[in-house]
């Protein structure tokens, strides 16, 4: 892939404690504003639930759908921890001990604590290519153009630097945001407008409520910082014609 | 569909500003918390862009998947709001105005108000039926199985409580989440067994940093509170004999 090439990615988000609500997701937003910021565009997200068919399933729709998938979830010692066996059987690869992931886990342990159940987290598709994790040993893991990553917000985190000279991305996705004091069926038809003028632009418009005054933020994304400039001024040219007020432009 | 019914649900959150990592989804969570309190299963959720044929092509799968389907985003005034006209195409219906919610506008805005902009909040697919909006005026709707409500969190919590009639739901999902002072490789193998002996109960496992101590958090899941007590014995009983703290029960 050159860097002219759009480079798209899936999220798979696998753990029932967010479909039962118990947790909220923030790792999608973690994993897409980094994604991003290396030319990769998330095209979409799905959240499954622990159950071994179905995340073979998904998963296999997804590689072969998407330049990239980033799994979250499922890589812990437990027994609801099932996404490396059933990362193994989606490519049909034998799920075994890890070596290299062994030894680190080994060394990373004081003696005698790296019990079985530890064990359990060596143990992964075979040839995996390992996710080095700086904050608490257990290495993700990635098979051909699928990475796997745990479920815990800050460890996933800590892992995506380690990953970015692993993923080939195209051009960096830019924005600018335009945050107005106006309501959005104010500039609804003057948006319009500037979207069908710039179609390979995505311009998107959303409400906020801040410190009890309403607003709408444009948001305006493009590979291309000269598209986003030309949406810029035909934006800036309906805002001051209409006398609104511009509250922040970042 | 009666009490002893599992009834289940898909999730699908329309918008670039989830997938770009902009905004993060909490509408999950709620709308998930919520479901589950009247007896229905998330078994799944998706992010998709606002593009007329993914919307299309994905909520025509989850509705002849589930037995519920809720959208979320795309039902404001802008050209980036495309989901009432795609779900009108996705059931071959008419895209018109809805005479009620027209009504419904009207008499919410002041005279003059309600202009072209709003106005196009008031498409819909024909003889959808509507979902009051305490909130902001501008009514979701729904169509067969499929309940279309906004994007805006506090919005779409709002407009709830008015849906609960429309939805049948089996038994309530109960849970009791045990939480525990320990890590996750201590109690892994018991754990197993546990689940093992009821395979029809969902057993998690979530470690969590709280206060700057690692703990697990067990969550034990069911729509019948007497297996839901059998599991909480059996890990009351290894929990202690190893001596393990109980942080909270609930």
């Amino acid at each position: 892939m050159n860097k002219n090439t759009k480079v798209n990615a899936s999220i798979l988000i696998i753990g029932n404690e967010i479909l039962s609500g118990r947790t909220q997701d923030i790792n999608t937003s973690t994993l897409a504003v980094w994604l991003n910021s290396i030319g990769v565009k998330v095209a979409e997200v799905r959240v499954i639930p622990d159950i071994e068919n179905i995340i073979i399933d998904t998963l296999n729709k997804l590689r072969t759908t998407y330049d990239y998938v980033f799994t979250s979830g499922g890589i812990g010692p437990t027994h609801d921890d099932i996404t490396a066996e059933s990362v193994s059987k989606a490519f049909g690869l034998k799920y075994e001990i890890h070596k290299e992931a062994f030894k680190i886990l080994e060394s990373y342990y004081k003696k005698g604590e790296f019990n079985e159940g530890r064990q359990k987290m060596v143990w992964m598709p075979e040839n995996a290519n390992l996710i080095l994790n700086p904050t608490s040993g257990a290495p993700g893991f990635s098979v051909e153009n699928v990475f796997c990553l745990p479920g815990v917000p800050s460890i996933l985190k800590s892992m995506l630097g380690g990953l970015t000279n692993s993923i080939v991305g195209g051009k960096p996705i830019l924005s600018l945001t335009i945050s107005l004091r106006t309501v959005e069926s104010e500039i609804a038809n003057s948006l319009t407008r500037v979207q069908n003028d710039n179609k390979d632009v995505e311009i998107g418009s959303y409400p906020f409520f801040k410190a009890g005054k309403l607003g709408v933020s444009i948001v305006i994304r493009s590979e291309d910082q000269s598209k986003i400039d030309v949406c810029n001024s035909q934006i800036l040219e309906f805002v001051n014609k209409k006398k609104i007020q511009i509250v922040e432009r970042l």
